[in-house]
C-alpha cells in the first residue's frame, strides 16, 4: 500500500532492538483519512469473504479496526489483555507468549464469540505475532471461523508472519518491512512481487 | 439523543455498586451502527468550534472519539494510562484520583498537544468525571485551548457533571443517568428539559 509506505518512510522512527515508532499517525496519534485508506484497502482484500465480526485487541488495534468494521457492516470486538472488574460472565482466555517476560493474556467475554461466527481479525502492527495467535486461539475456543487476519505493518525480520501463514490462515499485511537500521535511520520495504 | 437510550433500555445491564454495563455495544463489542450515530450528534453539538485534534482516553474512549475526528477531519489522539516502552520523548502527565487506590495517571506525547490545538475532549462514559479532569489538565499543561467535552453516557448521579460544568467547560452528555436500581434493574433518564 503506496500511501502507507509513504507515510512511513516520512514519519516513522527506527529504534534499536528493531522497533519502528508510528506514534504520529498509526497509534497515539491517529491519522483518520490514512486510517480510513487503510481500512477500504482490508476491505477490498477481504470483500469476498463473510464476516459478521471484526476482532482486534486493545489498545493500539481499536482505530484500524473500528473503520474495517464499519466498512463490512458488522459489530467490532476487542479482546482485552487483563480481566477489568467489568468483565463478569464467562470468559475465554488464551495465554501468550511476553518476549522475556511472563507469558500474557488475551482475553474476551465468551458471549460476544459464537460458533457461527465468521471472524476477521485485524491489528496495526505484526511483530512476533503473538497477539494474533492469541486472538486465533479464542476464535477457536468458541469454535466460530478465521475468515483471515489484516495487518498494517508487518514486521517481515520477525516470525510473525511465517507463524500465521504456517498455520494455514490468510494473512493479508498492507506494508512488510524487511528490515530496520537503527543506525541510518533506514527502512527496508519487501518488493510487492516476492 | 433517543437511540442511545432506546439502546442502554434494551441492552444495559444495571450491577451494584452504581455500574452500568454497556459492554455489549458500547465498548468490549462495539454497535458501530450506533457509534456512528454518537458520533454525528457529537458533531452536531460541537459543530460551531474550531476544532483541531479530537482528545481521549484508552482504550473505551477510542471507538467512539474515531468517528468524532473522521467528522472533524482532524486527528485524533489518545492519552495513555501508563507509560509503555515506545512512549520515550517528553510527556505531560496529570494525576488523577481513584476511587480507593491510589493515583492514576494521564499520559500524553508533549508533541501531540502544541499550544495553537483546540481540543474536542470525547470520552464514552462520565462517573466521577476524573479521566475527564485529567484531559483537561493534559491541555492546560500544553497550553492548549478546550473547545468542549463530549460523553456518551453521563452517570448525573455521580459529580462528574458538576465537576467539569462548574470549571467552566462546555460539556455535551448525549443521555444522562439519574439513577440505577440495581434490585429492580430499572434505569432512570434525566429529561431533556431539567
Amino acid at each position: 500500500m503506496e500511501a502507507l509506505k509513504e507515510r512511513i518512510l516520512k514519519d516513522a522512527v527506527v529504534k534499536s532492538g528493531g522497533v519502528l515508532k508510528v506514534d504520529n499517525f498509526l497509534n497515539h496519534k491517529i491519522d483518520v483519512e490514512l486510517t480510513e485508506q487503510i481500512a477500504g484497502e482490508f476491505y477490498n482484500r477481504f470483500a469476498d469473504k463473510k464476516v459478521t465480526k471484526v476482532l482486534t485487541i486493545e489498545t493500539s488495534g481499536i482505530a484500524v479496526a473500528y473503520p474495517v468494521a464499519r466498512a463490512f457492516g458488522v459489530p467490532l470486538v476487542y479482546a482485552k489483555k487483563n480481566e477489568s472488574v467489568n468483565m463478569d460472565g464467562e470468559l475465554y482466555v488464551a495465554e501468550i507468549p511476553m518476549d522475556g517476560r511472563k507469558p500474557g493474556k488475551v482475553i474476551i467475554s465468551k458471549k460476544f464469540l459464537q460458533p457461527e461466527d465468521h471472524i476477521l481479525i485485524i491489528d496495526d502492527l505484526m511483530a512476533n505475532g503473538y497477539s494474533l495467535q492469541g486472538l486465533i486461539s479464542l476464535v477457536e475456543l468458541a469454535e466460530a471461523t478465521v475468515e483471515g487476519l489484516g495487518v498494517a505493518i508487518e514486521k517481515g525480520f520477525q516470525e510473525g508472519g511465517h507463524r500465521i501463514r504456517n498455520l494455514g490462515y490468510e494473512l493479508e499485511s498492507l506494508v512488510i518491512i524487511d528490515a530496520l537500521d537503527d543506525k541510518t535511520g533506514e527502512i527496508i520495504f519487501r518488493s510487492p512481487e516476492e
